[in-house]
């Protein structure tokens, strides 16, 4: 199939609106709605003063993240996961990968004994909650890392990297940045990517769906989401009132 | 303790500020956000065009309804239920509750081989999560009907009657309504009550926490759902349009 | 459908024949047989010298309950639950009421860091097994813990208030007291009611399976239950050699 | 150690005073209460009309056992299995040795599409609550088979033998019959004999808790069962009107 | 079915070829391939420097088994019981014999504070699997406590029979040792014996899946298991070194 | 750190020691035991005639892919899943990503309805378990084909490409190509690359474990991959007789 332009008009190259609320519920540390088009996630940071049994006593800091979806933040409802009683492998995979993610951003050494808790919850599904959970939950990290600065528990946020996520892929034979669902549903190659506000990559996922895809393809992926994500940590900057 | 005034300022008899927002995601045939206070649930109901195995055949829809909770809707956190494998009593408890409520509310005959999901998740809790669920998947159901109807699938919504729960409960030996979380955690008997809009009862839940209460107590407790109720009633059907 | 007599020919405020049997098994602190009609559950009440880890410490102590079914106590052959894995959310629902309900007899501060474990297993069923649970299970607990005042291990036994349970129900239009099963099953209106031999209410749980119900009949069902109530502490307290 | 006397006083070739008890509870087709001394089992015996899905349209029957403690019928309370969210290694076991014992004592391709579903439910454990289980579930069964008969379903019970069950062991270094649960904790040799009234071995499991044992104890530990299992078996077809 | 010869032209009372190779992956501290015949298992054992909870500051070891089949061990693909979230009845009552038959070969008194973990794993299944893992987890057993003397942490190997296992049946009226697949699956008794190097027994399973078996029968198949036992140690002490 | 040389002595370019053993048990329709260096995977490839409900009637094939680890395959040893009661989030991102990448190599639509399901059960640990499972799983799916063709059910292999997996990573700032264990617990970064025998990419999955990676890094990474995997798929065809 030969592309002719993207099902919402958009640039190969264009982010979808982002908006990212802070302190959008009231009682986790950091509170973030990320919206990116259509996808929207609730992010929220946890602080609690305790780390898993393995770590006591060593002074270190943890971080760990969780991600679920709403029944109906979907086109068709999905059966509710604490209802069958398990978490699905995708599932899992997205959590850890928002973990590995997240861990990159902060020294976590620098923490204390504390372990950070990122919820990500996914109320309406357009493409990429993944990445969009990444994103949003970098600026909640920040936020709940702010109040225990401010209450004197800790110097400064111990910060490594701003770190965001975005998704590129090849559709209809063409790569395209941040794929919404009906891109997504049918595109060739789909690759996400986590990277650092210095420009270095923490995590790249590439799945050929149909075709394998060539190195060719992939560095030109790979441009559209450095340039993307680029753009990403700028909007987190400045949500935070950092630029 | 001799009771003075509620944390809240508010009147014994006066409701939390209600917000009724329909459509409020994208994909479920009925959603709605319903703010009672600082309490916040997603309502939406979700049709399938299929009735559970025992029911095959018959020709009669059913109703059914899940409920959870975001790990940080709550002070402290609290733990996943997807990722501990199974819900709690007290959620079980609760989504039986909404969906014995929602049944009473419509002609389940009249639906045709169809299942009503009704999910209800909390985003932000600050008491009377289960009486929002009810009032808020009331909305949420009448529109996912509503919507068979526009195309087609039924004549009418097979409405039996408005339904409508709230909460209320002793706070310092004094009678009110509407607690909130303040309130909640500190009252000796807490009673839920769903009623329908012709002022019959659905469900009286009522339980004494520390002292037991007399039938004049709960003559009072009744007096003030009720009047409470047919507010809320009132407020369902100028958000749909009804009133 | 107009009230002509109950199937079991009783009265409307007539109980079914109670019989409390002590010492029905020989290894547990407490155990009673309770049988109201053709409901029969065993209910035995076990001390434990430790109390949950959240009151490590406190030197107070803690009462929890357990409720359970054998797979044919009923007409048709229910599922075994330990065999699939999962105790239903009606089991949780009934196990939680009962802990609730005799937590409320006792004054557990003055108990020690000891827990109180009542488990109450349903051997045949004919309605009202949750409320014969409770009623029996009163009786178990107090021989378990004047075991512990015969050791010397407690001054006197804690008591609060005796409490009981029954079940109400409107019948073929009519209200009447204690359902059995076929009452239990064709019934409109179905409420239990814990309270104590003081006459005030621990817990009141009324549901409209049918047509919603008004304040009147709601006061004429409480009334029945008050009444019902105080005959069954009565022989709770002749079975006890109190009365 | 050298023996002296059975802690019960009994010879070393006496079983327990033994009672069957028929239609024990009224909702089962078969229900039988078994007594081995302070040993209490509760028999049921339930005949559904069908048969699991890889036996489906060959015309023949099949018979499955489950097996249950209350939590207090043991000296100290066991954690429910529905609680906990599994049935033990022992449990599953003890039901696998029934489910055998059983279908070696009836003709199943005999019984048409059916299953035989038979609940073993320990309400008092003094030792031996396998070999009671089997010995009560075949009272049950042949209940429940004969009910068949009388309503026209069957021709006749499709008996093969009957079969019962016994515990011997060393106990003391002397080979004893129907090890009581004092004598069961102390014992070295611990075997389960099943045999059917033709003097055939249906199961022997015999295991070795301290020292091992010779041939020659094995063959006094087998003449034993095989006089007690003969007695039993009297036992059942006099309670059952058959001798 | 009148025996004529063995599938596999074996003598009644021969065994299958037999091969125990030690250390045959690298981590465990002891490591055993044994084959007989074609059935195949994977036999380690891991030594742990920690006991159960229950154990505590007692000075005594313990030893626990686990057993597994991959899912294409056998003729048609098994389900995995990882996947399946449990393991099967079958499974955990043969992991529960491996675990007393090796208990009772060691002192574990004079183990010291320490779990020794035995793990079977069937890389491809022929008949006698269980049988299999008690004989090659025996030498593995051996192996691991030898490095425990040979670093010092033990004055000797606490060693108090070899213990090896075999299955008997009778195949075609026919009683046979060392029953394979074709044999197992055809036979009307089958049963699995455990035994020391002193000529005692530890386990003895025997199960009728046809005709019940008499006294004489038996006789034969521990005769034949007694023999088949004597050689399966004398081949343990070779690979060992030990003969 | 800087680089001196590879644990191992390896070039930074060099493959371990790779075997492929064909028909390494005899009952899957394909079974391959894959050794890289120590690394040992037995991989089998089953042929069941059916796929899943949802794709029921459409004429077309799956195949599926699980993963599991024996207990002590590694240093110390892990908990069984199967006795843990679930896969572990590693497990099934590993077993996902396996059966993703055996889909690419295959024409599933010419299949039929069949599904093939493989096996990569670890025996020993000693780093790139994953990328050995696919490349034998390749194999032993191979294999399975080719048998389904030699008994007439399909016309050939509906072979798409052949394809292979590597992990490369950076070891003490050098790229390195097929880490080993020790490697692989000290590397910054570790990349997980699967290619078909065209050259183009399936699958790559990189993550920064401690610093970020640079593009340049990111594309010597992926030649030593490329390289790496066209000998493996030469190895590949050689052991099937194809080269």
């Amino acid at each position: 199939m030969t592309f002719e332009s993207r099902p919402s008009g958009r640039a190969v190259d264009a982010l979808r609106k982002l908006t990212l609320t802070r302190n959008y519920t009231k009682h986790a540390e950091g509170s973030v709605l990320i919206e990116c088009g259509d996808t929207k996630v609730i992010c929220t940071a946890s602080v609690e003063e305790k780390v898993p049994g393995f770590m006591k006593g060593e002074g270190r800091g943890w971080l760990t993240a969780e991600y679920g979806m709403l029944p109906r933040s979907t086109h068709t409802r999905m059966d509710r996961e604490a209802a069958k009683g398990k978490q699905s492998g995708r599932t899992q995979e997205i959590q850890r990968l928002i973990g590995r993610s997240l861990r990159a951003a902060f020294d976590l050494d620098a923490l204390g004994e504390r372990t950070l808790k990122l919820d990500c919850d996914v109320i309406q599904a357009d493409g990429g909650t993944r990445t969009a959970s990444i994103t949003g939950a970098m600026v909640a990290a920040y936020d709940a890392l702010s109040k225990l600065v401010a209450k004197g528990a800790l110097p400064a946020v111990p910060l490594k990297h701003f770190v965001a996520a975005i998704s590129v892929g090849v559709y209809q034979d063409m790569p395209v940045l941040d794929l919404d669902y009906v891109e997504d549903s049918g595109c060739d190659t789909d690759m996400n990517v986590v990277m650092t506000d210095a420009g270095g990559f923490i995590e790249v996922q590439g799945t050929a769906e149909g075709a394998a895809f060539d190195r060719e393809r992939m560095n030109r992926l790979l441009d559209l989401a450095q340039a993307g994500i680029a753009d990403l940590i700028t909007l987190q900057k400045q949500a935070l009132g950092l630029a």
